[in-house]
């Protein structure tokens, strides 16, 4: 029962960053196409961030789904992940407003690293609450994705300062590679052959 | 289950899609009825589009409530199309401030039509998973409705060019055809008498 | 189990709509407790517009409960009541923002008279489609309040153009009637001795 | 069956109080680091207020699963609490645009005094309810927590006066105070050996 409200707060608190994102791009005063150029790159960093939000709450959906108990910890760990991906649509204006700048692009980097360490603790803690048997200590495995993408994270926010660009088409690659869905939960849900949803 | 978070993460967003266009109707500084005259614009586009997410919101409603099993794929596709849903909040501001001007109005075909085809997309990828016999399937029949829509959005974009009035009438067209809701599905939900909902 | 999409939605619209209003609160840049005074009005008028929210919350609330089938009508019915609660934040902006004049407070007025006939064009659908002998036909009776209001609106919006105080202070009336919960629909509810709730 | 749509109408608002606030972290226009040096104090009284919706997110959450009938008292004792919650970004607002001001931590004291009270009065209210032999009654026992912090908004609010720094290091030991869960009442329900949550 616990984790139902704890989902609904969540779904809650994403579907409003993914939301709000919006408003950052400021409705123009002219009313020419060419009045939009210079809205592109607040439209590309909006559509990046609505990706890798669309990502976590996907991921976080498959998650919580294994959770059978949800301790005072677990719900502590769960808000301080949803603290980092509120500050997604604060990087997202500055990105955009600056026409990918350097210490915006780094900045972007820094909360997104700061959300995948927010989403690893919360992880750990329920696999941990859970069991190293349990249905998601299993289905994360080597957590290959996990452990990649923060040394990406790092590696955009370096590159940043070289050349802003080159750090984009590094958070889009790490976007990409978490945009295949965690399958390995889902199949070991199927094989578990319990239902694990309560 | 994933259904459930499914719909309450859809019903989240529309929820906040719906709202905050509001927030675009700028509170005006004078205190005379005739300083509303300038909002005009901004508060029928307002209506139009509360209209065309309450249509989504409806028919989103209507064909979730078919589905069986949620795939990774259909979580994405029903992010694409709120997406392009997100989106709207724009497009309908920027049609407000420019009162009806060429290119606001072409613009809010097209975030219509990206939305229309991100349906479809989404629509089709059920009917994959449920089968061709499905009752989404046999409901939608030859989808008179999903058929002429992109034609009328298609034609207003081209129109706006010329006379964006007739083109705001075509949206409103397009909207009264939907406004009739999917009797289909209804009709084809109580024939099945099966209880599709879980 | 549409039911419970319906409320799920009309929670979500009416949580935004009762929180985003905050947003016209605009922080002072002063920083003296002074700098708070010109926000009286608007403080005061956020704190009625929540009320009257939270009124229609608690009231929808007691109405959707005694419904078994959700039709399309209802659907709509239920969307043109949201829009024109949706606009109650702006109302309130523009009363707060002018300190009470005479224009805004008549159009705080014709919003909450529309809602109103939304509201009652939702109870009537309902009650056509549950039947006379309904839960809901019985609980509202003779609908006192639902009766008496519009004449409350109507009045303030008149008074409103000799003195907008005298017709806050009508609102503030129309407020206080609605406050008292519906508890003939709680006792009809407990007398009926069935789970009308699903 | 109401009590659910209780925890969803407060997980909407409170998931829209504690999303919003972000948009008072505004875009700097420059693209340096040292732009976002202003934006420090905005910052720490965002994490602040953060954590202090989340405190009351969570004992909301403990204290509502304990609820078996939702009366009218009930549902306008939270939607008092609401409100009073919807004040914290404008408070928080306050505070970060004055570098931690002396009226502005003031307010933001008077803010959480006013909540607090809104919350024993909810909490009482429940507990009169429920009788005194209920869970929750068990569960709170001597409330130490909630009879201590009232004290500390007070303090906070006369101290600000004098430095306004002690006044928000007071605000972050009360924070602290509540930030570990109520181990109490969780206790107490694994205890009592019954399904409280319906």
């Amino acid at each position: 029962m616990k984790k139902t409200r704890l989902e609904a707060f969540s779904d809650g608190v994403l579907a409003i960053i993914i939301t709000i994102m919006v408003l950052e791009i400021k409705v123009p005063h002219g009313e020419q196409f060419s009045d939009l150029k210079e809205l592109i790159p607040v439209f590309l960093s909006y559509a990046l961030s609505f990706i890798y939000i669309g990502i976590y709450w996907n991921n976080h959906h498959h998650m919580v789904s294994t959770v059978h108990q949800v301790t005072g910890g677990i719900l502590w760990a769960n808000l301080h992940l949803l603290f980092w991906l509120s500050l997604i649509p604060f990087a997202t204006g500055w990105v955009g407003e600056n026409h990918f700048g350097a210490a915006p692009m780094a900045l972007y980097g820094v909360v997104l690293l700061m959300a995948g360490i927010a989403y690893y603790i919360l992880q750990s803690l329920i696999i941990k609450n859970e069991g190293k048997d349990s249905l998601l200590a299993k289905a994360i495995g080597k957590d290959m994705k996990g452990k990649v993408s923060p040394f990406l994270y790092l590696a955009a926010i370096v590159v940043s300062w070289v050349n802003p660009v080159v750090s984009g088409i590094i958070y889009c690659i790490a976007a990409f590679i978490w945009l295949i869905p965690d399958k390995r939960i889902e199949r070991s849900i199927r094989q578990s052959g319990r239902d694990v949803e309560e």
